[in-house]
């Protein structure tokens, strides 16, 4: 897993918003964010950009763990409660794995563990074809 | 249109990764970033997350641009075509519009008019009830 | 739960296309259809029609099964795997409710408890303001 | 386009809810299906899966119409009125094509052209390989 911890590792835009990837292995990767300041909409909660970016870390971590270079095709995001401190964790789940294509459920939970957001996306992957 | 500018004006996280808001109109915002080293994954594309954050940003714009409080319910959001440099601009139309909640499909384009992501967002219109 | 089997014993397109409504519990419901040649599309395999209308009914009974009228606000749905004879079964299950939103998550399967589909769900519950 | 005419004349559940193909150019397609009993749910409107059948219908449709095949990979639908009579049209835009991709935007109209429902589709489009 080496190859996905360096590509996460040279994340400029995760790392800008503090997000560390704590875990990766085969279809399974989790990742935090540690809320501050810098990370707050105009109400004073967690902005979705920042809910959204820490799961689709976890989403590239997962879709990138089996050796084969994985893009991101779509994503649906699901908000349930809104956050203002704390750390927000969140992990991604293989739900299915094609030749082609692969489907990941991330879960996003709050320090206490409450559901925060629910994702799900779908990634293309790339073959020696694609990369000509 | 004053306080949604001023609610955007205040919003750290856009401002943190260098978002500007064009233009906010009832049912409609437009919004752009200049894409530099801190939004890149580790690819050396823009962030997936960037992507959302701008797109996320003009639906948070034009769902609240009636005067009444919404918050966002869940995404969708595909990804076209990877991008390496330039300006991102993201547009937000209202597709429909009840009493209890809004839809509004943005599209995000590069420099040179191509698009990037197509982005569709539910948001729930807050009532007087809901804030007691 | 017998209002919400009235309803769904009266859901004219379920039987038009051989739905079987097995159990509802509050926030859970479960169907199955038993595939023929009606529910195939131009390629032998069962149409996402079928398997859409199959999984949206688990959505509709589990929504609303608290006793609140709920409708449905969008809905996302992934395809894994085409299927040509059998019964499939729909399980939806609540990820998340609040006083004005409930989100359920359905997986279809097929005779071999094969995953052939998920399905996010929003469903809005009504008020008696709504009603008015 | 005769081939895509051939399928989906050969699609059977379209046939048995009664709906009608009525156009198909390159990433375009259009659709009907004029609402009766077998179609409401119930609530005596138009059932969920009716409306997604035919936006599906037409996806499929633009999405074959470019001598490739192409899979439903995930599909994204939005609901905005009930609708309990009349005649429901669907029309299908190709969005986005890639060799591997194709995204396409339906919307479903009711006889006064209220929009019913928005729908995003994305299509896998086979190669030689996938067929090996």
């Amino acid at each position: 897993m080496k190859s996905i911890k360096t590509a996460v590792d040279q994340d400029r835009f995760a790392a800008h918003v503090g997000i560390r990837l704590l875990e990766v292995s085969p279809g399974y990767a989790r990742a935090e964010v540690t809320l501050s300041e810098v990370h707050m909409n105009g109400l004073g909660t967690a902005h979705g950009g920042i809910v959204f970016t820490l799961a689709d870390l976890v989403f590239a971590a997962a879709s990138n763990s089996h050796g084969v270079d994985a893009m991101a095709v779509n994503i649906h995001i699901s908000y349930f409660k809104a956050v203002r401190e704390g750390t927000l964790t969140a992990e991604a789940k293989e739900i299915s794995l094609t030749r082609k294509l692969g489907t990941y459920a991330v879960d996003v939970t709050d320090t206490d563990g409450n559901r925060v957001a629910a994702f799900i996306g779908t990634a293309y992957r790339k073959s020696e074809k694609d990369r000509r």
